[in-house]
């Protein structure tokens, strides 16, 4: 008998604690394994030795799990294995504590550390089996787009589905906000994460495939990559096509979508970290429309808007990967599942697998976990697909929520909308004092 | 018979469509009334006659508003009416439309207006009943605190236990997040609602009343008015204290907080819209933190804080007040029932008054619904007790818990906690590489 280690890496999502769980469960069912042990903010608790004995934990606490959104049981980390001085260290660690099965849960660049891990233990006589799991919120571990309308290599990550829920339901009830505020503040601007890549804002469309709602959806692979001034610009034409259209706009933006300099701080991997950089998207937006960069002599913003009042801007951040009431039920049970498959994978015998999940081609949504080579995982890339982007540059085609619409679970919140039937008009014709200024 | 018509004005909250339901439903009971109409886009759709005919709308539709959020449905404004025209204009559309009651449910400003419109309705012979309902986030409506323990005039606004839920429930995930991120983002800061108000952020503690989590809650009225950079250095210190003890941090801060000039734009009622300036306190402070005023001669920030990683910050925004699976139960209850109170009042004949919510003092929560003059509401003003502010000046007594506890409904979500079984270590000590620069 041996132990195993689970670790987990990046960006924690809503779900994240249902692989956990998964293999949890999954491993506690065979003989083969001694002790689970959870490494304590991800490789860093393997580097510093600092475990968790998950097999100490009740019961309650496992099936908690399966409620509890981000990663704040074991942890998580941004530490990017670069030197070999660490993987020897881990190998280190793994053979003192007999550990025989390592799962990394993380994105691309943690599969590719779990390659490498792999490697050296072989290397080492170390008989270890290590196993991926993937995770993103941001989707963008798996290959690209192929004919049959799936994604290679990973058709979707566990994570990106209730993320994507969780927007579309934040659409619904801004449109509330939006209808109920117009008068006073017409645009309402949410930056979205997702670094560069574009599917979470896309997921935007999610609550209104029909496009009733006044919505721009702005994705970073739609703009330029380096004329701020003209995606400044582009966006307001387009903003105030849908004042003069409907009187109001809702905004989704990519945190990734270039308005500018942002001073970005970047993460140990080189990822830039949008969440503290020194301004952000919606703010350069919101402040580009209301024209606080054109100040006349008294000091006051000369808006850009065509209309009466003013644009705001909000940013729901990490909230977007961790509000346990938007999860999705489908991505929820598929992180299990792939939890679940991840420890079946390695107590098979199986080594330098990722679990995954595949996509049957056709209308009706169906998928099959599998397993993929982690090296075939650490060299892959997806973006968002150039053809999913409309060709007004502010919107997501059909094939996109075709796609991603199965992935967010059951039906969305549906609000009152009373018909628009208004009372004969009897006196003349008024404008209020405030607004013949 | 006569008509009825029910206006809203300023920010929506998650529940004001429940008063709005409960207006409708009594109103619908009784055989004074023959049309019920709701005033588009609040006192506007009253200046420019545009009347939605409520009585007209399916029974379903009426019902859905108990689960709908925000002010969409009829939709709300923040026009304030400062002239003696519009006020006329007021009593003409009344009159040619046989308008017998007016209920108008906003803050304080709006029940000033309501008075107005009440007396002028009285000098011009138009027998009208004008009756207020109160709503806000914020929680300024109403007289201040008693020495029994409530508030005088409206113990607290429909609106606000769900905001308050809102947060809580936001830190309580907020806590998950940070566990998981800790070793790169140690510091997560939440910039709230509430204007210069401190009741939003002070719910944050309603998240963890034994204070277990490392958080920090800087309410405007803590702070200096003035000394930003007093300001900021004090949070960086309080924040610091907070690294040294448990590694990491989670700040809620009020928006109205002085850290600097934000570049605020105003409503018309001239009330600071925060949600539009052209930047935000809670950037400036996570800027603050992460020294971004501080480059070095590689353009580097110089970090503030005294352990690894950055702070990051997030801005829920107005999804603080319409995200409808935050819904506080007895806010909602509390908000139907007030309309319902509205209408009562009204029908009754009495002529004036704002529907309200009193407290009766003690541990039990038990609270009646009552009346007082829209002349006393107008002229009412609260501000968080400076005597519920703890003395280190980022946190909130016990009374404040016990206080707001009840209005928040029902228990918060449970998340997993791991008991801290750690495996014997049996390795040397070790540095990871990355650490070691």
């Amino acid at each position: 008998m041996k132990n195993a280690v689970i670790a987990q890496s990046g960006g924690p999502t809503s779900v994240i604690n249902n692989s956990l769980r998964g293999v949890i469960d999954e491993l506690n069912l065979s003989k083969k394994i001694n002790k689970i042990y959870g490494a304590k903010m991800g490789i860093l608790g393997v580097l510093k030795e600092e475990l968790v004995d998950i097999s100490a934990q009740g019961s309650h606490q496992i099936a908690l799990l399966a409620e509890t959104p981000s990663a704040g049981t074991i942890g998580s980390c941004r530490y990017k294995i670069k030197s070999d001085e660490d993987l020897a260290r881990i190998i280190e660690v793994f053979k003192k504590h007999e550990i025989g099965y390592f799962f990394y849960c993380g994105g691309g660049d943690s599969m590719d550390t779990a390659n490498k891990v792999s490697k050296l233990a072989q290397k080492e006589n170390l008989e270890l089996i290590c196993t991926g799991i993937p995770k993103t919120i941001d989707n963008d571990v798996g290959g690209p787009l192929q004919a049959d309308g799936t994604f290679a290599v990973c058709d979707h990550n566990p994570g990106y589905g209730s993320v994507a829920r969780n927007l579309a339901i934040n659409i619904l009830e801004a449109n509330e906000e939006n209808k109920a505020s117009y008068t006073s503040d017409p645009v309402l601007v949410i930056g979205v994460m997702g670094r560069k890549i574009g599917f979470i804002p896309a997921a935007a469309r999610l609550a209104d495939p029909g496009k009733k709602i006044p919505l721009l959806i702005i994705l970073p692979e739609a703009l330029s990559k380096d004329d701020y001034l003209g995606n400044l610009e582009f966006i307001t034409e387009k903003v105030n096509k849908k004042l003069k259209d409907f009187g109001r706009c809702i905004v989704v933006i990519g945190e990734g979508v270039e308005l500018g300099d942002l001073g970005i701080l970047k993460d140990s991997f080189g990822h830039p970290q949008f969440s503290a950089s020194e301004r952000t998207v919606e703010q350069l937006l919101i402040n580009y429309l209301n024209g606080t960069d054109k100040k006349d002599e008294k000091g006051q913003a000369q808006s850009r808007l065509i209309v009466r009042g003013i644009a705001r801007s909000e940013r729901p951040g990490t909230r977007q990967r961790r509000e346990i009431a938007y999860v999705s039920e489908v991505d929820k049970e598929e992180a299990y599942q792939v939890g679940v498959y991840a420890a079946q994978i390695a107590l098979s015998g199986e080594n330098g697998l990722m679990s995954t999940i595949t996509r049957k081609p056709g209308g009706i949504y169906k998928i099959t976990y599998d397993k993929v080579p982690l090296e075939v995982v650490a060299n892959s890339e997806r973006k968002f697909p150039q053809e999913w982007i409309s060709a007004d540059k502010v919107d997501v085609t059909d094939d996109f929520i075709n796609w991603a619409q199965p992935l967010i679970g059951g039906p969305l919140p549906c609000f009152a909308q009373f018909e628009e039937i208004y009372v004969s008009k009897k006196c003349r014709e008024y404008v209020p004092v405030e607004y013949r200024k």
